[in-house]
């Protein structure tokens, strides 16, 4: 029996996998345990560090609940979904880039009509959001669903309020025959992501600013196109180059304007001021 | 404003951590971007092994208890926590090996006078253990202590027994003028270690064996020498060449010799079948 030591352990524990493991589980412990161990031998890992490291997931864990995924928010500030993001849908020429899910999304929200209002109610800036969905080759899309939902104007989702849930700033569009969609929320506000919990004190340890440019999320979808799950976000953000969770593209960036109040392009009077977007989305084929 | 893709993400992440950032901290958090980013992309990782991943890991977190690490015996079968001991306490010729320490050490436990029991009544063959502790150029050392626990003969530690806490298999001694030490325990079993949580998902899964070898745990200290956390392994176990943890060393293998009923090298006279092992100790210099 010969001892283990940091350059035979590695193998050891691999070849311990048995004949039996499918390729893939084999690829993917495998792959996480040579890269663990790597970073350990790398940093020459200390005990006292290995430990800060086992109580820091531990609390991870612990942080989460029914609505709060703090391990989520650990793989968003280290750019690892944006990187998953980024492997599993490669930004084809002319279609819509994805951007992170995040954690507030919520299945089966009701339908609005097209041009109606989603913020019920919410504080922030009227904002009319219109665009045209269409196909690759530009053929407009009829009946293709936005199923959309974001923060407030202060920067608080619905489902981060206490009491029971009433949705706002949440719901589905359609599109008519032309593939244009619109519908009445609000300007979502600039926010910090919670920084109450171990993501938290990562990014202070980082020397990191916690901040999200103001965006509002979407899944486009449409028969015969693969859905896109994404966010567009406002382009006079100050934090559309520093997002904590590197979630901007280019592409994703919408001009907000805006407006005095009076009479929006549909017709509807505003004693306040507003803002108007559009943003045209192209999916592919599926 | 350039977009992030799979191969620049990486950089942007590092490159968001400010100047002043401690050199180890930037150092420890790079190389943990590095890896995990390198994974991903190595394997091509799916949303839904990433989903199945972060589900592990906060269900890791959420097994944790007063009396249960989960996250540490995670460490101890992907073969972590032999690595940073291998990287911390590398083995010098002629001294003790080091070892984990395991999730069940408690401090401040009483001293048993020299020769005296630990086993405190619970199930196993009872077992004399005795050796010599000595410096790396063999000059025997006085006053050293062995901080000693170990499962019973079912393979059980005390604290995870149900009901308040009584201390059994567990205590300290100290080596006499001549650095010889003497108690008695029982035999430690094999045992698995946890397979009901996250830990226990991941060994099925690697299809591997969740047993550890027999093993008794021991903090050797004497003034003027390094302290060694460390076990020692019953050279009988079937266990000894696939240790769950990787913790088993050659020079930590001990021979269990079994006795008929009768009288005890120190007089002690027993109704039943006992184990004697003579197990020596060099300790180098602080």
């Amino acid at each position: 029996m010969s001892d283990l030591d940091v350059t035979t352990l590695t193998d050891a524990v691999l070849a311990r996998m048995s004949a039996q493991v499918t390729p893939r589980t084999r690829q993917l412990i495998g792959a996480l345990v040579r890269h663990l161990h790597d970073f350990a031998r790398e940093v020459e890992l200390t005990e006292a560090e290995w430990f800060t490291a086992i109580d820091f997931l531990t609390r991870t864990g612990q942080n989460c609940t029914e609505n709060r995924q703090e391990f989520i928010l650990l793989s968003d500030i280290l750019g690892l979904s944006s990187l998953v993001i980024a492997l599993n849908h490669p930004v084809a020429a002319g279609s819509l880039a994805s951007s992170v899910l995040g954690p507030f999304y919520l299945p089966d929200v009701p339908e609005v009509p097209l041009g109606g209002e989603l913020a019920s109610g919410v504080p922030g800036t009227p904002t009319r959001y219109t665009g045209q969905i269409t196909d690759t080759a530009g053929q407009p899309l009829a009946g293709a669903v936005l199923d959309i939902w974001s923060s407030d104007g202060e920067g608080w989702y619905d489902v981060q309020k206490p009491g029971p849930l009433q949705t706002s700033a949440r719901g589905r569009v359609r599109t008519g025959a032309d593939g244009r969609y619109a519908f009445w929320s609000i300007k979502p506000a600039d926010y910090p992501v919670p920084t109450d919990g171990p993501a938290g004190e990562l990014l202070r340890a980082m020397d990191r600013d916690a901040m999200r440019p103001g965006h509002l999320h979407f899944i486009a979808s449409a028969p015969g196109c693969a859905s896109v799950t994404t966010q567009i976000f406002a382009s006079d953000s100050p934090y559309l180059r520093s997002d904590a969770v590197f979630g901007v593209s280019e592409s994703l960036v919408a001009v907000f304007e805006h407006h005095l109040p009076g009479v929006a392009p549909d017709g509807r009077r505003l004693e306040q001021a507003f803002c108007t977007v559009n943003f045209d989305i192209r999916l592919r084929p599926d």
